[in-house]
């Protein structure tokens, strides 16, 4: 029997499973072989890099004929991005860390979802308001970005749910769901699905160098760590409301809690360049989350999904049924 | 259909909820109520504290003949409160934060079980290899202390029911359930059950003081935060291992991020004394977990216990079937 949710009725799609718009990494082939296998896959159009995009969504849309999706990181995009990405027909589209007012109405007028992604329940009562079609509640377990002063997904999503149910939207649960058992636990929680992200990073699709993939196999949750240091240091734009989640790095044990000397440091990031162009330090950091401990092989997206769902299904008819 | 685990069947109980031992306010009325109406009482007895065993352990033996149980801060014990507690038949033994070696063998020959509260991967394998009969694996949304580096409870609980599942050891989740949703996700994750602690602070058997009561109830997610500040600002002995999670405080604001200079500075105590005599803050922190939107009103715990049961049901029930 399949878990059936009101966001799997949303979409017409067998699994309430989804694949986090992770920014480059989430590419066509990984997008399309989480939709063709019945989940849902989201392209990481990040910043709407038009040729990535171009690229990307034609190989999804060639690949399957299934409910796709895009995703956006809000605060770094403008309009044209999203009117780009909604002439390849997606199905929905999901706007994250930012406000995403100016977008909501032209994801509307093209017919398509629109998912927003809340860190903390602020963002959440504003998606609320917005009127998203789906609400992706994400924890501070989750790999990558994510609000400083969030909450954990466990504690997290109910409060979401609770707050979503006045519309009522659908909640999906993001951050630490790495196998059936975290899918199977957001659903108990009241989530209509999970927005899954690091797992899907070691798949023989995604768009991630072999030493990342390498790196996610071998990390230990203990390892990641959120900080704000690696996006200063590296030169990035992002709000500092945002610090990330990712694997030790060299930068993160130099620069820890001293933020404020770093910003003020412009040979830090010269330093930094140079340490990418020796070889010291690899080009990206590893974003990951806490449940890479559960990440230790490298399946196809293909295969994930059904494992996950087979999973999930296995797990809530046990739990309390000894 | 009662929810029925590895956890109910080694005690013979009714319901996979356990009360934490909170320290002073998990007294033996809560104890006997949770144990009364199908889950596992535990005494919070701290530090051991002769006197307020006695009393407390004499008021839930002589009010339930159902098993209940006595737990301890390792760090802070010694031999002669174990052996006491012991004295007064408890079904149960938990030992959390520090060594727990010392004890095992006591509550051993005593024929209780023993419980050990893991709050990482490393304390996990000395728990297994200690010979633990029950393991929790608590999170960082927990109320009160827990580990400096350790995880959320939805990715940290499945690792630790894979460490157990080799021996195997039943595995409590904890920290940040307050609600059947919270229990039902604990099950689903593949834990025997939950263990919980701010939930049981508003409840009228509680031994808390009603403004703390209050503040729980009225307290939000976001406004709790973990640190060492005020532990080191009272003068208490906690290792910094452990910071521990409360709501907002005045010492917080003034001292984030200064513990090196905190632990330097003398007067600061004498200080947090006087404005605790004087009514500036209060005599305790609020100790309070992530999961303190969710709790909103007082109810007994005798009623607590059935109303999350039922609402796991429902939960589990629902998850993924609509
Ligand atoms: C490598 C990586 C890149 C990410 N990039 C984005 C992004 O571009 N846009 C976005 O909305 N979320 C992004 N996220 C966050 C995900 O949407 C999601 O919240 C997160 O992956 C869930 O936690 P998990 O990694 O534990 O599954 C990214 C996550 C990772 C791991
Ligand atoms: C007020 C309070 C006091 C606590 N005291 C103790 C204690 O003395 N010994 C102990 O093992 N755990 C103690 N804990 C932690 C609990 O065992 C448990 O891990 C925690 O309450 C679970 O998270 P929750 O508060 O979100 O339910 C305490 C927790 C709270 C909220």
């Amino acid at each position: 029997m399949a878990l059936s949710t009101e966001f799997t009725e949303l979409f017409g799609i067998r699994h309430p499973i989804v694949l986090a718009p992770m920014g480059g990494s989430a590419g066509g082939a990984l997008a399309a072989a989480v939709s063709s296998n019945g989940g849902l896959g989201m392209l990481g159009a990040a910043f709407g890099d038009r040729e990535w995009l171009d690229r990307e969504a034609r190989i999804v849309a060639s690949r399957t004929d299934q409910p796709w999706g895009v995703g956006f990181l809000t605060w770094g995009i403008d309009a044209a991005a999203v009117e780009r990405a909604l002439e390849y027909g997606p199905c929905a589209v999901m706007l994250s860390f930012g406000d995403p007012s100016p977008y909501v109405e032209l994801v509307r007028e093209a017919g398509a979802v629109l998912i927003i992604q809340v860190t903390d329940l602020e963002e959440a009562r504003q998606a609320v308001d917005l009127g998203a079609d789906v609400i992706v509640a994400q924890g501070t377990e989750a790999g990558g970005h994510g609000a400083r002063r969030g909450r954990s997904t466990l504690p997290f999503v109910p409060v979401v749910v609770d707050l979503a149910a006045s519309v009522p939207v659908p909640v999906l649960a993001a951050g630490g769901i790495a196998d059936g058992r975290g899918l199977a636990a957001a659903l108990a929680l009241g989530a209509a699905g999970a927005m899954i992200g690091s797992r899907f990073q070691a798949t023989t699709e995604a768009l991630v160098d072999p030493a990342i993939t390498k790196a996610i196999i071998e990390g230990r949750g203990e390892d990641t760590e959120r900080s704000s240091v690696l996006d200063i240091a590296r030169g990035s734009r992002w709000p500092s409301k945002y610090p990330a989640r990712t694997l030790g790095h060299l930068y993160l044990d130099r620069w820890r809690g001293r933020e404020a000397e770093l910003v003020e440091d412009p040979q830090v990031r010269e330093d930094y360049q140079a340490d990418v162009a020796r070889g010291v330090i690899p080009p990206l950091p590893v974003w990951a989350g806490e449940a890479v401990d559960l990440i230790t092989d490298l399946p196809s997206a293909a295969d994930l999904v059904t494992t996950l769902a087979n999973q999930a299904e296995i797990a809530l008819a046990r739990a309390g049924r000894r």
